[in-house]
């Protein structure tokens, strides 16, 4: 059983001026929209589900972008509406959202 | 198939001064040595390793610590010569590295 039952990584990588990354698609912003989001539904913890910060991702074309592990499922997002519906689908009822899913 | 094959996260979270965290154990500094023996072993790439840096892992008193993923593996290290065995064993040769493995 993995420690926690979904892992999220959210690439906040900034490149320099002109490089497309997922810093300048408003990256952080969304990452905090998630983390917030995950724990007024009470899914956060041990066991659950943790919502991480990490760097490049090495995916810069397709970002914004995150990771769910131990799943390996890629996601690529816009908005905070993007984001509800990665966190509701998969984080609380489990089901791949193919709309936003990365190769 | 997994994107990469071992997606390894790297905590390198600094919490206020006096509070345990994986940074002021040099965890940063482990960061950049592995991604570098991972790239002379010519393991990094799609299909292969990637060595990425993460926010707090939530393992504060167990770091500094990383994580494998789709495998679910966590590790913590002290020096240069864990992070070669890791790098070896682990991710090199794909056994587990017991005496570094967090339950």
């Amino acid at each position: 059983m993995s420690y926690f039952k979904h892992h999220v990584f959210f690439c906040l990588n900034q490149r320099p001026e002109g490089e497309n990354c997922c810093a300048q698609h408003g990256a952080a912003e969304l990452q905090a929209y998630a983390k917030e989001r995950v724990k007024q539904l009470g899914l956060a913890g041990v066991g659950k589900v943790r919502i991480n910060k990490a760097g490049c991702l090495d995916r810069c074309d397709d970002g914004p972008c995150l990771v769910i592990y131990p799943q390996g499922v890629w996601y690529t997002m816009v908005d905070r509406h993007d984001v509800d519906e990665i966190v509701e689908r998969h984080l609380r009822d489990g089901e791949i959202v193919e709309r936003l899913r990365l190769p």
